[in-house]
């Protein structure tokens, strides 16, 4: 069995009976390493995005140690497992889904004693439980554990040297130095991710419970953005795009605050008079809006999304290119959850008439664009609402999607 | 005249007549600064508060360099100037307030060539104002610029080196290095803080929405989180309580979104009945946030700011030590606003007249400790909304008051 723990100290004095060049060469290295880490530690810190990363974290860790490959496992505080985050390479398929306990296996070891491992032989260490039917195989592993202010988050390790069959203490002296910016790279990027995502949930839960007043149209904003989302992404949006329109779909009715109770909870159809206050709500929508500073860019999204491509919409009868694309995104959305839904004054339609409606509002009502990426989604059996979840899921995850 | 402009590499080769242990005392030199800024580095990364990232780099710098003092500026984007940011020290009176045109003097200079300048004797140098009077006399300035994502966000110096009388190449070379990780982590604490402000802002204006369907009590919730986080900060509350306390009281009325138009709005005192519903509130806030994972902590506040010590209040009935601090708090502040703001079945209370209320209902509607705080700022004078707002202010400036 040949296992080696490194620990402790930040030194590398492999004993005093080096020759002056060989100190002076030793010392370059280390100073060259040194100044590498520091560069990386800087790109590393240079994003919130946590995709990036630990793609960076990985693809540097390889270089650093000659790797033929790496992986980064995330410690999950509640069931105490570490759950495998992300790999690069050839060992992707191979720890996928995987869940390790703490202190179980090489993994497990490594984060629950915070301590760096180098085996270079797994196949004689007790601890190692083989590689899944996935062709690749590992023989050796440096794993470091991930400290944030204090706490194993997760442990990074990488697998196989590329020149030569073992890791070397200057390996792990290399990447216990490396794993401090990474972890803390990785800690800031998920506090920024948590952030964004309480955000968003909050905007959500608002724009839900106003949209509670209107008895008629329980859990519409919802879908609507589900549907918003879908056409998105078939029509290509990054994912940046995707998650503005996230939120101008879910602020879409927002002004319907605005709409007095006896005009929103009428049961029967509305006077030309009423449907002129109900005709309100995205110019009240845009005027609470607009007060929030960063939330800007998703005013034509609530303002012009019952503009029609003939110039018959409402508030401003834009017509074609002067409607942006994410109120003609919405506009799609809405009526097709409109026709599908059921109001106290009317039936609701079935989906396959409320699609021919859509495509039959081709460039009178609706831009050409998103009614062929909704008639590609309806076509493909995947305009559903589940498929709206996931991408939302999705997008939520990291604040972006890998 | 005697300026030195230190350019490109991250050497410091100085010739090639070294002896071998000039050489690796030399190394051993470098080696220790490199790994202490890499340390530094992780240091910096790992807190996102910025007026924690500011005092740290400041400390850093001076010890970096054995300087008197240190300060930073910003870049403003939009004005082409260098503001102040952050000054330790003697210099603090010196530059406070300063304003600097990019271009102008030897931070300006600096900031516009994005390269560090070392002015050993600033007396000499035609871009050296002087000294305003404080009291503290400039002799000697190293500065590096900020530079994050490749873009220049300011500019770091320090003051005057503590032995000998003269910042050195070498000194120049460690700030250059020091400052990537410096411009990185003010920029994470800037970026985390408006994705921070972003959220209050649409908070606050989706609560004051919900609010405006009351035409009787505009700019209440506004005026409610003043007078809450006047009370917290009279009553000690640290910048973290205060922000808490900031979206519970944001967020009190919230649930009034569920009240119908004909309770809501109705221009004379409410039937039994009537008071029933409008009772709901709290209740109906409770669930509406409560979907906000992040946000369950305000809870409290809004579900029992209606409640008293006696037992007499709704919807609980809790007494005493039973209704947590921030509904303690709210409630105050709810109830004197409520008293001297007009209602259509009665007149505004004196505010005087309110005072004498609140200390009245001491012990019975009222927490002592609160009232004890309310009446110590009455009494100041100080119970007022602009003293409100200017902690809501410094509470959003950097996401932490310094």
């Amino acid at each position: 069995m040949e296992i080696e723990t490194t620990r402790g100290g930040a030194g590398g004095e492999e004993g005093a009976s080096k020759t002056s060049s060989e100190e002076i060469a030793d010392l370059e290295r280390r100073l060259r390493d040194s100044e590498t880490l520091l560069e990386i530690g800087v790109a590393l810190a240079g994003t919130l995005d946590l995709a990036r990363v630990l793609e960076l974290a990985l693809r540097q860790a390889e270089d650093l140690c000659r790797a033929e490959t790496s992986s980064i496992w995330e410690l999950d505080d509640d069931s105490g497992e570490l759950f495998f985050r992300v790999v690069r390479g050839k060992a992707a398929g191979s720890i996928r889904g995987l869940r390790v306990p703490l202190g179980e296996g090489i993994v497990g070891d490594v984060a629950l004693s915070g301590e760096p491992a180098i085996v270079n032989d797994v196949h004689a260490d007790p601890r190692w439980h083989g590689d899944s039917s996935t062709g690749f195989e590992t023989r050796a592993i440096l794993a470091v554990p991930l400290i944030s202010r204090g706490r194993v988050i997760g442990v990074l390790q990488v697998l196989n040297p590329v020149e030569g069959s073992r890791f070397t203490d200057e390996d792990s002296r290399r990447m216990r130095l490396f794993a401090g910016p990474v972890a803390t790279a990785i800690e800031n990027a998920r506090l920024y991710a948590a952030q964004k995502r309480q955000f968003v949930e909050t905007v959500t839960a608002l724009a839900e419970s106003i949209e509670k007043r209107d008895p008629y149209t329980g859990n519409h904003v919802r879908r609507v953005v589900c549907y918003s989302v879908l056409l998105g992404t078939e029509m290509g949006l990054d994912d940046e795009a995707l998650e503005h329109l996230q939120l101008a779909a879910t602020l879409h009715d927002v002004g319907k605050i605005a709409t007095p109770d006896e005009v929103l909870r009428k049961p029967s159809p509305l006077s030309e008079e009423e449907k002129e206050v109900m005709r309100r709500h995205p110019i009240d929508g845009e005027e609470i809006v607009s007060r929030i500073r960063d939330l800007r860019g998703v005013l034509p999204g609530i303002r012009s999304h019952h503009e029609r491509l003939d110039g018959l919409g409402y508030p401003d009868g834009l017509r074609d290119r002067e409607i942006p694309l994410e109120p003609r995104i919405i506009a799609v959305a809405d009526t097709f959850d409109a026709m599908t839904t059921e109001r106290p004054y009317r039936k609701s339609m079935a989906p396959s008439i409320a699609a021919q409606e859509i495509a039959a509002g081709v460039g009178t009502q609706f831009c050409p664009q998103v009614v062929a990426a909704f008639l590609q989604l309806y076509d493909r059996g995947e305009f559903t609402l589940q498929a709206g979840e996931e991408v939302i899921q999705s997008l939520s995850r990291n604040g972006r999607r890998r």
